[in-house]
């Protein structure tokens, strides 16, 4: 977020903060002495000693970067690769039960379709009791959060702790979901956390623009260490979650994604999985003709067909939550139990994939992984004219059927999976869609890829050497295309190649990936988007492809005109009076009704805070106090006061719940910080002092309270709490009559914070320059002057109408129908001269002498006639 | 650049134009039904309409992105094909020639270095007289262009011409030197210039921020049809040339990328250079186990040395080309002589690498390209216990010497061909040094990789296979690791995997790249930042690795507080008086001296334009006119005056080539814009009115005028260009007189061009954030306000200076000595509420009670002792 002064207050109490502990750092602390003396008693005082500086070089280098990243990335290749290995024998568990029982179809369709229902019931009852914002995938609203909004207990170890278990017991029970949406969620906790607990250790300190940066970073960890894929996982992340993207923290991302995978396969090699370090879905296809070039039409097909299906995908997954949410009956029920949905959907897919029945026809026995593995198989399944019948080896049985053949197979299998993963995705449980929909795509393109090895059977290429088609390069081709459409990214182009450890189809991946992209994106959003659009979290829509309007729409035509304002005369009635008329959070500051210099900008907490001093109990106490000095010369001891004060801090706590909102800008406002007190405990007083304001009356006449409350507007009767009572040495209509008479005061603005400089904008600024400066500053309102004068104001609500309206036509206008009869050169400078003339007019009361000209338009030829 | 008044204007006057276009396009154009009547008389009519019907559909989609980067693309890989087909002709040539000679050692010697020599001298030749601006790698200046700076003739077709033709003659001689920064530039070029075609077809409209993203997707595209890299390219070109990247152009460049990759490596299969679309340097290592997990060691090994050596590299370039620039006995010959330099310099490198000569020890006769496929070679050179004599076939014969081994050849090999690349890359001819290094760090590598095969000759793996090291791998990753160290990339890994067509080394490229970008980042800057300060291109710092310092100096403690101000009621003699005494290009307006109240900002040449209208001779005829038609009633004739402003607008002409400044902002003002023209030619009017200021004394006394310009002030003595006789009917000592009494007048600013926001900063932003924000938004300066007062300036200047001075710890102070008595809580409200006070003070004139306090400090206990 932009608003620079809150910003600048907590940045620079941080710095304070910082400096402190780094000139502590610097000179030995006063203690160290005396623990170093108290060691020198000792045996092994030289070791105590060698032991306390390492110590101390650790907590100087424990707030570097690399440190920090080196150990998220151990951290999360020790999470990810113990999930694997968790997540494998459940797997097997399920496998190893079902093969045992194999004497009895209906008690091994029991043991199938229970298992995953009891591990799927589970994961969602433990997150929903434990921490209901672990659920889904996590990478919504990491978007969010990288965007500057806060999202309450997203970071937490308790939300870390339910997606973690959540997860594994998701993929664990064999569904079609996908662990990399909620391993970014998970990475992002983890450096969450890690940077809290390296805080403890001092020599490192909270800054917000280092979390941001932290956190980015942390993204790509998650992709990297779920797929060992570090350079896909670092672009993906960006292309995911961030609008805009600094270069220089580049290296965090490689250093730590890189650092991530490298250990995640070391350990795989060193508990004796793998021989060495390989990709985690190794392909070997031929390397010196890896596909003709005229196979390329057809993975330009895979391509447009992906992008058709990834947009396919994303409506489908959004209607079936929309289904859910419409249906009251249904959703009514569903509530009740709140199990009863993942268990019954649980219920419905397993029965379909249970290989003696359905599943059968779509390889149900396989899971997500061997499907993948079989799927980027080097051999052709279909058969050839040279050898009739290819023998199915191992896992390849899996997709044989005796009764059909496997284009069946991979029809029925991409068919239901379709349905299924879409439906999957929508149970409450920590859970992505990427694998699933990557698996999805894999199939797609294996059916191309034998279909096309079917049809030319000794391969296209014409020359000596027969070339025959490798359909595994179709199912790797398939498989960025669809993730890629539905994720609306390219860099689904590098995770595949990270996967498979081989780059040779590359030209083929990116056009697919490239045609599917275009396809999906001019059809829907990308499903992260469509999430945060069902969810309502703040967001700020992307410009489209080539959208040229966007440059024709400019902030005076979006922006709300009608905008309350404090002037710097003001009195305190007319504070109350915009605290009732407007609910913007910051309020712009003027030099007066008449100029309308924009000063500044003042956040609604703090007219509050202002209003409520004013009208403060205390206040009344000094008057009283005051009056009974001048007429009896007694003065008031100091306890009495003490007193107040005490009372007026202790009711302040119940208070505060009140003002707590879900989007509470936490990770600003960092509790640590010794800085970010003052505002926040100002901010606080609002509704302390509202009370206090009727505190005497409270005991004595409740329903008045009420109807004076009602009469102050309703948004702050919420911020009442329960009213007590409180030593007043006034009677009720002296106390309205002297806060009458204080409502009529000039406001005193020097103990309020003013952010000195506001975003401002000027009316001719293009929507999309306005774009481009919000997602850059992360900014959610903005000013709109003209020669200092406050004309408008332009807030994240009215530039999201603008652009949805210019998408899809509706909405906003997109031009107005004024517009056209603008001049485009006199028009430009007429508004800002008008408002100059006028300034200038107010400064200059003796007009210049006519023979002088208003200057700077002698050449008008017209002047002297 | 921020500068959002200029822009804004100029966006607007394009989008109005875009407008009238859009306007156009939808409503049938008038002359359009005469033109069908004219056609519907000839026989092929409906053709004729077809085609007209197609032509108005293309026109409407040449506007498209995507139709733009297709074209981009398509030409670059056309350029980029045909200019290696000419540097292979030439390269075949010259081992034609010396093939031809193999008679005589002197003759083919004389062979082998003349070629060259006449080759380099004629493209530095060439490219001097044709356009000098072409000479060097230009990604520099695509890095400062990108930026928002604008370098004069860098994107035009001249400098297309020279860079193509004089970077095939560089690279036809064989001299170290590479084509990928190079291409970076005239892929800038060719979508500059393609830009400006696609817009004669209407259709199309010029935007700035559409140039950036363009030319953005342009560099991707120069890499990727280099080197046939899309991923890489797109990577690579946002390292090297960003601050900041937009995710939303991200898809400009792989679309780009990948299609002009795509067409490149067509051409070769067209050609019958290639079966099919592979790698362009293909690797055969083996697939199942690229290496093993005990060899990481040395990988970490080569990138550590990388990172040494790719400072090394860079500091030596640096030190050659100052070397060269301070020898002023060197640099008047050779500058007399401006082909010597280049010629003396292909000379020795010739001399050196002639393969009967030096050049048998170092494999001279190979040209790079076949220099890296022998070192990227699967086999080992280096003698094994199993087969004793290796068979070198075809061009590795070139790596063995009779009298020593492989390891001296390599040696020699890396040293010559260090210094060799480090002083080619100075030559003033279009080169780039990415490939020379690549060469460089991958015979680094095979020596690191041989040697390791010769330590452990069957492998280091102790399971019951044996897997042979694969020196070649060593290479791969050698070669990654020094690009990356002297770029400071870390894409060149991704680059290095698209160029080999092997992922499998993943993880020690990675792991190499990362620690040489680590140690070269904490030695030396790129290469392209080393460039960037000698040419003194405008440039802004990267903020260090971690650098916590960054966080801890404020904008108070970097910004200007003296600077010069216009007022809104200032008279014209002080507008003159801030001109001659700073040289800010855009001066603040404020309200007055006392609020200081900051309104906008005014460029220089506005007030210049000011000042000169008000003294300009004819507002001096019109008051004469005035005053004689007050005094007789006699009317000048129009005439008389329409002479004077053909005079003022010929005379206005001479002026212009004075302001031109090298760094004149042309992208921003494309004079094809109708609405540029009123500031561009209010900007040449400062010349102009000056110049007409004296015109009367011009003839008559041509001393005084210069003691009158003299006195004036020197920076605008430059202005004045010769002097010329205009008709005045007034005496010199009246003009002066008049003046005089001009300049007493007060400012009419309506006539000016005032942006009435500036971008402003609040004293407290942190050295961090203020670096942020202005490389987001390309800002050249900001302005310090506090609740709306001007208290100071921070410009790039400041900000640079305090980036490296707190890099260097020398020059600005890092932490001013009184900052340390800065409290946290006090001193940040303290300046804001001063301030605010003196304004609120000045408003309110009748001071509050002094019972009520001054309000919000009641639980302060000390106020009532």
């Amino acid at each position: 977020m932009y608003g620079r002064y809150t910003q600048d207050l907590g940045t620079f109490a941080k710095d304070e903060a910082a400096r402190l502990r780094l000139q502590e750092g610097d000179t030995p602390r006063p203690r160290r002495p005396s623990e170093l003396l108290e060691y020198t008693q000792g045996r092994c005082a030289p070791c105590r000693v060698c032991a306390l500086q390492c110590q101390r070089f650790l907590i100087s280098k424990v707030g570097e970067d690399w440190v920090f990243l080196i150990l998220l990335g151990l951290v999360m290749a020790l999470v990810s690769w113990a999930m694997d290995f968790a997540i494998a024998t459940c797997l097997q568990a399920q496998k190893w039960m079902y093969g045992g029982l194999d004497t009895n179809v209906l008690l091994q369709y029991m043991a199938w379709v229970t298992y995953p229902t009891v591990l799927i019931t589970f994961s969602a009852g433990f997150t929903q009791i434990l921490a209901p914002q672990a659920v889904g995938s996590g990478i919504p609203e990491m978007k969010t959060i990288l965007r500057g909004v806060v999202l309450k207990e997203y970071l937490t170890l308790k939300t870390f702790v339910a997606k973690v278990i959540g997860l594994t017991c998701a993929l664990g029970s064999g569904m079609p979901l996908g662990k990399e949406g909620p391993f970014v969620h998970i990475a992002s906790m983890c450096a969450a956390l890690l940077s809290r607990f390296l805080s403890l250790f001092g020599g490192f300190y909270e800054n917000e623009a280092r979390n941001i940066e932290m956190l980015a970073a942390a993204c790509a960890v998650g992709v990297g260490c779920c797929f060992a894929a570090p350079i896909g996982g670092v672009l993906f992340s960006i292309e995911v979650t961030s609008t805009f993207f600094a270069v220089r923290n580049y290296w965090r991302g490689f250093f730590a994604a890189t650092f991530s995978a490298f250990i995640f396969r070391v350990l795989a090699v060193w508990n004796k999985d793998e021989e060495t370090i390989t990709a985690l879905f190794k392909t070997r296809f031929r390397l010196d003709f890896p596909f003709d070039l005229q196979e390329l039409p057809a993975f330009a097909v895979i391509g447009i067909a992906s992008g058709f299906g990834g947009a396919l995908f994303v409506y489908l997954n959004r209607k079936i939550v929309q289904f859910m949410r419409r249906q009251k009956t249904i959703n009514r029920f569903l509530m009740k139990k709140r199990l009863l949905f993942p268990a019954l959907v649980t219920l419905i897919i397993s029965t379909l994939t249970f290989p003696p029945g359905f599943g059968q026809f779509m390889a149900g026995q396989l899971t997500q992984k061997d499907t993948l593995v079989t799927l980027f198989d080097n051999q052709t399944w279909a058969k050839q004219g040279s050898n009739d019948e290819f023998e199915y080896l191992g896992i390849l049985e899996a997709w044989r059927h005796p009764r059909s053949n496997v284009f069946v197979t991979l029809v029925v299998f991409i068919l239901m999976k379709f349905w299924m993963s879409a439906l999957a995705t929508t149970i409450p449980v920590p859970c992505g869609a990427f694998m699933p929909v990557f698996v999805i795509g894999a199939a797609f393109g294996r059916l191309v890829g034998e279909s096309m090895a079917a049809w030319f059977p000794d391969g296209i290429h014409t020359d000596s050497n027969i070339y025959r088609i490798v359909p595994g390069g179709y199912a790797v081709v398939g498989a960025a295309a669809l993730s890629g459409a539905v994720t609306h990214t390219v860099s689904t182009a590098v995770i595949v190649f990270e996967l498979t450890g081989q780059i040779s189809h590359i030209l083929p991946v990116m056009i697919a990936v490239i045609l599917a992209n275009a396809v999906a994106q001019s059809l829907q959003p990308s499903l992260y988007d469509s999430i945060i659009r069902i969810k309502k979290l703040p967001y700020l829509p992307e410009l489209g492809w080539g959208h040229h309007e966007k440059y024709n729409v400019r902030v005076e035509d979006i922006m709300v005109r009608d905008i309350r304002y404090v002037t710097l005369n003001c009195k305190y009635r007319d504070l109350q009076q915009v605290l009732h008329s407007t609910k913007m959070k910051n309020l712009p500051l003027v030099e007066s009704a008449e100029s309308m210099i924009l000063l500044g900008s003042i956040e609604r907490t703090q007219v509050g805070a202002l209003l409520n001093s004013q009208l403060s109990p205390q206040r009344r106490l000094m008057t009283l106090r005051q009056k009974a000095l001048s007429e009896d010369g007694h003065r008031l001891s100091d306890s009495s006061i003490r007193f107040q004060i005490s009372t007026e801090t202790s009711s302040g706590t119940p208070a505060r719940p009140a003002l707590r909102k879900p989007l509470k800008p936490a990770l600003k406002r960092v509790p640590s910080s010794p800085a970010d007190s003052p505002p926040a405990g100002s901010a606080d007083h609002t509704g302390i002092a509202l009370k206090s304001l009727f505190c005497a009356n409270a005991a004595t006449e409740p329903t008045e309270i009420r109807l004076g409350v009602r009469r102050m507007g309703g948004s702050l009767l919420a911020l009442v709490g329960r009213p007590y009572p409180l030593p007043c040495q006034m009677a009720p209509p002296q106390i309205l009559e002297w806060e009458e008479q204080q409502l009529e005061q000039l406001v005193d603005f020097s103990s309020a914070k003013i952010d000195p400089a506001p975003f401002q904008l000027v009316e001719h600024t293009s929507l999309h320059k306005t774009h481009t400066i919000f997602s850059l500053l992360g900014l959610d309102h903005a000013f709109v002057t003209s020669i200092g004068r406050l004309v408008g104001m332009v807030s994240l609500k009215e530039l999201r109408k603008a652009i949805e309206g210019s998408l899809t036509g509706k909405g906003v206008k997109v031009r107005p129908p004024l517009a056209s009869f603008r001049d485009s050169t006199a028009s430009t400078t007429e508004a800002d001269t008008t408002a100059l003339r006028q300034l200038w007019d107010r400064h200059q009361h003796h007009h210049m002498p006519r023979e002088a000209g208003p200057g700077g338009d002698d050449d008008e030829d017209d002047t002297p006639k």
